[in-house]
């Protein structure tokens, strides 16, 4: 599987259900929002070391992984209507970002983007 | 570029500013929402019609592409940090999908996940 | 029940069940996230039309006051552990967007503050 | 400033200006994620001490109360708008869990609702 085949994969579930009509870019943000919220949700009361120990048990790194998975087919979808090439912009924004943000200058210190 | 090298790339991106010690999956998830927050903010006062020419318009287009990959960049981080393939698991994520929201019952009907 | 007695009684609840502890800004911020992604998880797929009945059944008005109250627990709490007056910053905030928004310039115009 | 004066005050500031056709339920809960998004902005990479000290610094502690006071205004509206008496709704919900979480059993234990 690589990125623009699962593009077309959610561009055709969507399609067959007849779901277009509901993927308006706003409400598309806000189902994107409520996976976040189901990602902060499995880690808002964990310690940092309980944070790098949820990948060692099943059920909470199946939980994890489900709920990345459903981030990005949302981010997916959302680039998917508005046009967007994902992978193109992000590979633009890296680069502005090395721009931004020189190695001598901002080792080991948080910058805005990281 | 690739799925798999914007993954590499990012985080070669952290390493070099010895930025991994920020990296932890909290952070992330956190970074990762006040850029979900940015693309809300653009779309949030627009009606249906607007919504749908914010790309035709070279300023906003641009935005919207910066805070799309704002987006993924954080989520391909925090799916490396925590060593989930992003793709696989959305690939498998969507097969659930397949199985759970059928085409013949869910047709125009919104069901959780689309 | 007046806000004061809400902060205080909030206050309580977690110190009785020694949850101080967990109650860190970072922490309560991705708790606040998670809620906020809980009510945006109820009106996603709604039309304008179905957002203004939501309130008419009482199972989706008692989920939707369930969230509202969820959010605002931890906005509560969230203050109180910064030792923010909520209210008084509430009300400077609203003061200040007066001045920034002009009724005679904004009417009828979205400005980014509504 | 009591809670039900500051719901009065930012009511009229939206009448004002005619912004009430901006202020669907679906509207108003991406303008309270694109704050909560700044809020989260601020503190995604503090260190825990870093995070403490946010409120002894001036412009760090202005800029905390500004984004709290903007979460508290969009809920606010929302919980207005939707007709949702949101200190009672707490008040509500604050019980329920004091119920669900008794403190003999969650005494140092994170609970979901914390």
């Amino acid at each position: 599987m690589d990125f623009s085949g699962l593009t077309t994969d959610i561009r055709g579930f969507a399609r067959e259900r007849d779901w277009e009509q509901f993927h308006t870019p706003k409400n598309l943000i806000l189902a994107l929002m409520s996976e976040v919220g189901e990602l902060a949700e499995i880690f808002q009361w964990l310690s940092m070391e309980e944070s790098t120990r949820v990948m060692q048990h099943g059920a909470s790194a199946s939980r994890v992984r489900d709920e990345l998975a459903d981030v990005l087919i949302y981010l997916v979808r959302l680039a998917d209507v508005l046009d967007v090439d994902l992978l193109e912009a992000s590979a633009i924004k890296l680069e502005r970002n090395r721009e931004r943000y020189p190695v001598e200058e901002y080792r080991g210190r948080a910058g805005k983007a990281q």
